[in-house]
């Protein structure tokens, strides 16, 4: 923390006592952190949420918004297979920013924080129009892995998501529906990042990328980046009983915000890989595979054209919370 | 740079296409970037401007802009004395926002960018009602070197400020009378970090910070975390003419945004220091020493008081371009 101006000072203080003291040369309170060198390669990711665009202060507590803000960031850390180690943290606060408020945004950040042991560095506090929270994470591989990206992907590979699909789509829908409690909206204000399948996944998979803007539109560029094909076996997406009902298959493929993964894994170590998932009890589903191409076209299982949803794009006003509160 | 949404893409392939490829495992374009271990120990800053806080668009071109945002954050790692490395971009934009801006923002801050070799690895666009840009940036220590922090100050040591004081201030002043050109403006607007002071000051200083929020509020801090006192030469404060008529040294010392360096060395090296910075052509000016105390306080070099200013704050409403761009 940047702790230069004298108003600043007590939120600082406020937002700091809410986190265990990072064990790192220098830490908050100097123009810079100051850390030892990585003994890995370094993942890096930057990732903000903005009020109103993805999430709303009426619909979210402060601890949620908390939460929320880093855990979009672990699910990127995640995905590359990389062990979480310590993040900054940019603050744009209103003015009257309620100090309550403040706190429970470091608390839901911190609870979040402590699980996977990511030590908050550094940060920096804005006033602005409307609440933002930009966090930098830096997550860690193990020495001589390498990162999983999205380029890896070959032919013949099997397509897998973790958890269920859509869900925080349909928390989205219940909160415009005047809800306030669902396990679905729990998974919209509550996104858990999969740090540990994403670590066993580094072991097996060639590609993979975390769900943020629904399995269509990132398989799709998990595709572009590997320069492959898809099929994807819509009767065997893994979807709660609500999601089923409200949204089908074709809705939650457009189910932003899940934060689930998705990984291609060759066929020779599917078998491996699936038994390691069921003792890590990491839940998983096959999905489909990755196949010639042309490149970047998903096909249904048995070779049939999918009507595939746009996905989530909040340039284009499609499905964030928009302005207005409203599905766009 | 997360390519995930559709109407990202090309605001992304936009920007991107001002910066050269980064020199790492995995650039923009994946969930997270990777990048080899480093071999110092690294030094981490995140910094935001702010519409109408930190700039506006009325005085502000896009490239003033895009440069300030990196001048800021490498003034952080210039304080430590690091050698910037890498940086992340997260960018918020409000819907109208022309994309012939966005291209000036870029130019902006890549042309400052190569001057200094850091690499744009990574980044993040989400939509906002204002235009604000987070910048997390890295630099690194040469090995075995320890960093310049806020905190090794000793009484005795002499204190040296770089350039002149109150400059971006008074350029503040400049543009709120309607002046669109002035030197001072410049200041204001195109901020130099002193990297190369940084790294030659870390074999010579107890302790520094840049001098964002003017050197009477960033002294302060220097000599809280520092544990000691300080003495001020006011009458051999660096001014320049334009500022010593228009603002004396009590305006200059509460003249926030000069993104000069303040330097505390120790007595026994500071011929060899004005040697080394008159070699490399670093203009330093002695302004002090530090004192036993009490911690924190600031007097005139002949024991008297000082009526030191409150320094920037923008919390508090003192000093920053605010929401009508008058200063507060």
């Amino acid at each position: 923390m940047s702790q230069k101006r004298a108003g600043e000072f007590t939120l600082i203080d406020l937002f700091l006592s809410q986190f265990p003291r990072a064990r790192v040369p220098v830490g908050p309170g100097d123009d810079c952190a100051v850390l030892a060198p990585s003994k890995g390669a370094q993942c890096i990711t930057t990732d903000a949420v903005v009020e109103d665009v993805h999430f709303t202060r009426a619909w979210f507590t402060p601890e949620d918004i908390g939460h929320k803000a880093l855990a979009v960031n672990l699910s990127d850390l995640a995905s590359m297979g990389a062990v979480p180690r310590w993040f900054v943290c940019a603050l744009a606060l209103p003015r009257d920013f309620p100090r309550r408020a403040l706190l429970g945004i470091a608390r839901g950040m911190s609870a979040l924080a402590r699980v996977h042991g990511i030590a908050l560095v550094g940060g920096n506090f804005t006033s602005a129009r409307e609440l933002s929270i930009t966090l930098t994470a830096a997550g860690e591989l193990s020495p001589g892995t390498a990162p999983l990206t999205r380029a890896g992907g070959r032919p013949g590979d099997v397509l897998y998501v973790s958890g269920t699909l859509g869900d925080a789509r349909l928390g989205l829908s219940h909160l415009q529906q005047g809800r306030r409690r669902s396990p679905a909206i729990l998974r919209q204000k509550r996104p858990e990042p999969r740090i540990a399948l994403g670590r066993l996944g580094a072991r097996f998979a060639s590609a993979a990328l975390d769900i943020s803007d629904g399995l269509a539109q990132d398989l799709g560029h998990l595709c572009a980046a590997s320069g492959v094909g898809a099929e994807l076996e819509l009767e065997s997406l893994p979807l709660s009983p609500s999601v089923r009902a409200a949204l089908g298959p074709e809705g939650a493929l457009a189910g932003g915000e899940d934060y689930e993964l998705l990984l291609a894994v060759p066929p020779g170590r599917t078998s491996t890989f699936e038994r390691a998932c069921l003792r890590a009890e990491e839940p998983i589903t096959r999905v489909g595979r990755l196949t010639e191409g042309p490149v970047g076209r998903i096909r249904g299982a048995r070779g049939q054209g999918l009507r595939l949803p746009a996905g989530f794009d909040h340039f284009q006003g499609g499905g964030r919370i928009d302005r207005s509160g409203r599905e766009g």
